[in-house]
């Protein structure tokens, strides 16, 4: 293996050869927002003034180092352009261009085999052919125009491009940022393990997800899984788990899909959190980037509901969690700040449903503070119906402000100590107010899911990760009992 | 069993009794809409200038016949109510307050007792005590200001008010229209069993959907599921599921869980269709209220990318549905009027994944019409990224109205002629649009699903409940064979 990928995914120039105004320079307009410089590259043209870019014939004229190199001419012109990226000590190439081993013909796969012959040897790496490459926002280095710039700490790699986009942009809304994501396609020379022991060791990324679709070698990946989740989470969303999913695999990324019985194995062993959708990647790499961890199984849950506790109630104990009566001091403490807004009290066991008494500010924060210093609660749960909040506050501004204030301030500090906060926010009642208070809520870094299932799922999931770090712990703390055991027998 | 329900639930006059400015008269204020006449009744004031209204001190002061009276008065003032509506020939009353049996209190449960004494062998019959009572869009009738007018054929039967208005809001947003919505809360009277069997026999509903905690009377119940699914979808929604969830309940409504195996046992015997959560419900009524029959596991998958491919693959294959290839004549006919747009061509087999040409609407009808016509295809699923609508669209507006209009012939002349049509709309990339596009396709009777995963849940939903009427049919064949078998081996 080659070494470390950091210089090469931290350019200073980057060139985009083969922008066409057909397609409305898509690409070449996304990287005029590169904090570092950059040049088009077309023999076909000398000039771009709609963007004021002067346009080089070949990588080779461009009178600047260049250090990243997108790709997006024909597939037949792709060797040769290989060819001055080496020439010109280029670090990264990345191919958007398809028709390549994906394709299963004899012309694609010599092309590919072409391109790993022009590189071997040298300092160039390739990301592709049939690709999007490399986003990295912290330097403002993105494909495509309305991908955000603002960077965080989640690490994305994918062997699909569209699900890459569709990762980054649904991932923001939801308060997700990326250190970097990387779409590696046919992975002609970068692929999956090389990436995954990047971000391993990436002091940029605390959690790695990653889209595979199949692997051409499973030599190692187990491995490779295992010394990544034994130091960050790893989540894992696998296509192609299906017959028809196979099938449809082998004609997108012409890879192999594999038995999932034996994925699903590999994952269990490694520590490898599996997912099955969009949604539920975006949902876990949430909770691992936005909470402490999940030590135990004991929800305090808060509603405003009988219906919603009862449903909250039952999902999370086929989640594996339980939802727990407090202990009494946290009920009495509970019960007296409600007695004091909502004079009739309400019986406040877990789930809490505090009915009436909900909207009060003081009451969210008494709530949120007592579970938070109960040291049988594990995790809190906030049941956040749009529908009720909508009406109560088309009657009072103010009123909302002060409520919204009380419940950030007691979710972020419940964080900071340790405790895991989330809010489950739905749609109903009012979509424009829900994507408001999301936003608001993930500004400040607490995790918002849409509904009950898919926060139990994602908490379900962390929770398993942490589990499986206890195991392996224990295991090796009773392996090192067992070294040190001869000894304490013979004394 | 008391005579039927119909001319209860179809109220000329209404009154609210207990309306209060301290609560802003939330009630009384939903009740002017009423295409019928309204009356407010409280005995400590003459007239509500603010809404227009002159206040009557009892029931039986109205100079009106009076048919559907709702209570919010404090619990011990209830009976004298209900009194008060057997004398004036109330039809029906719903009871708001709580503070009956659910408290577990013997004064509860004796107030509780006390009503159903008053109402013995009187026409008036009584919802709750611990309800919301009725919405009856159709003559305008809803206890909440923000509850919809417009009506359609899903009846929904809830033993949690909050539930029911979740249900009823959420499920307008996704294009469901109620033909009546009940909340029946403690059951003192009017309990799920015989709502069961006036919706099996209203020939406004065509689904019937319930919410349960638990019921105080199992007996029976079962043979009303069977009698009602025999003859119309019913989906139920059991909470109280696991030992957390059920202690949830007994704090609520006061009503037993009850084993869930035995429930589940139950459901799967009588053709009921369980859902687990909100979202499902919705989703699972859309399904059967705009589709016809699923007749078959082979869907024909319609997508823009090959990792959304390959993702409703696997998801379809685990709800126990199947891409199948096309048959040659599809792909034959799909292939041309792409090539007609796309000259490269793409192979179309199924999953059909058009990539650039997706933005055709050409394509778009010959896709979807062409798997109308082939009877290997069970049903289709038309995947509409908004993300990259969202960009294309930004570029030409008519060309947005093209690319609907053909979506929306297709997929309705689709639906005409008995193939299940769905369209998987997501939100990422563009939230506004998304609500935008959603609400154009429900208004055509087009069903849309926020995600993959949920689409193959109701799709499997669905599929479970025509299974089960097409098992019953062969059994009952079967029977008929047998009966004349001996007739025949005479011969």
């Amino acid at each position: 293996m080659k070494s470390g990928l950091d210089d090469a995914f931290n350019p200073e120039t980057v060139a985009d050869v083969g922008a066409s105004s057909k397609r409305g320079y898509f690409f070449l307009r996304s990287f005029l927002r590169f904090k570092g410089r950059v040049y088009a590259v077309n023999p076909g043209r000398s000039e771009i003034p709609e963007l004021g870019l002067k346009v080089y014939p070949r990588v080779t004229d461009i009178p600047d180092k260049v250090d990243f190199v997108f790709v997006e001419t024909p597939a037949h012109t792709v060797p040769g352009i290989i060819e001055d990226c080496v020439k010109k000590g280029v670090k990264l190439v990345a191919i958007f261009t398809a028709g390549f081993s994906e394709t299963g013909r004899k012309e694609g796969i010599e092309l590919e085999e072409k391109i790993k012959e022009i590189i071997r040897g040298s300092k160039t790496r390739v990301l592709g052919p049939n690709c999007l490459g490399l986003y990295n926002p912290r330097i403002g280095l993105a494909w495509r125009a309305n991908l955000p710039l603002d960077a965080g700490d989640v690490a994305f790699i994918s062997q699909s491009g569209g699900l890459a986009n569709l990762v980054i942009l649904y991932g923001h809304t939801r308060g997700l940022r990326f250190s970097k994501v990387v779409s590696f396609g046919n992975a002609c020379d970068i692929g999956l393990e090389e990436l995954l022991l990047y971000f391993k060791d990436d002091p940029e990324t605390r959690v790695v997800a990653a889209y595979i679709e199949g692997i051409k070698d499973a030599k190692g990946l187990a491995e490779t899984f295992l010394e990544v989740s034994l130091k960050k989470p790893l989540i894992v969303w696998k296509g192609g788990r299906s017959e028809d999913g196979a099938r449809a695999c082998a004609s997108h990324t012409g890879s192999l899909a594999g038995s999932h019985r034996i994925w699903s194995a590999v994952f269990r062993q490694t520590g490898v959190v599996e997912v099955k959708t969009l949604e539920e990647l975006v949902d876990t790499a949430l909770t691992f980037s936005f909470l402490p961890p999940i030590r135990g199984n004991s929800v305090g849950s808060i509603s405003i509901s009988g219906g919603a506790s009862v449903t909250i109630s039952d999902l999370l104990s086929e989640a594996g969690f339980r939802v727990p009566p407090l202990r009494e001091e946290t009920i009495r403490l509970i019960d007296e700040e409600v007695r004091r807004v909502y004079p009739e009290g309400i019986s406040v066991i877990n789930p809490v449903d505090v009915s009436a008494a909900y909207y009060n500010p003081g009451v969210v924060s008494t709530v949120i503070d007592v579970m938070t210093g109960d040291p049988n609660i594990d995790l809190i749960i906030f049941d956040l119906p749009v529908m009720y909040l909508a009406y109560s506050w088309r009657q009072s501004d103010a009123f909302r402000g002060e409520f919204m204030e009380a419940l950030i301030k007691s979710g972020k500090n419940a964080i900071e100590k340790g405790k895991p906060f989330v809010v489950v926010l739905s749609p109903v009642g009012d979509e424009a107010l829900w994507v408001r208070l999301r936003d608001t809520l993930v500004k400040e870094k607490i995790p918002v899911y849409p509904d009950m299932r898919r926060t139990c799922d994602a908490l379900r999931n962390a929770k398993s990760y942490y589990e499986f770090l206890e195991k392996r712990r224990k295991a090796e703390s009773h392996l090192a009992d067992e070294l040190e055991a001869p000894l304490l027998k013979v004394t």
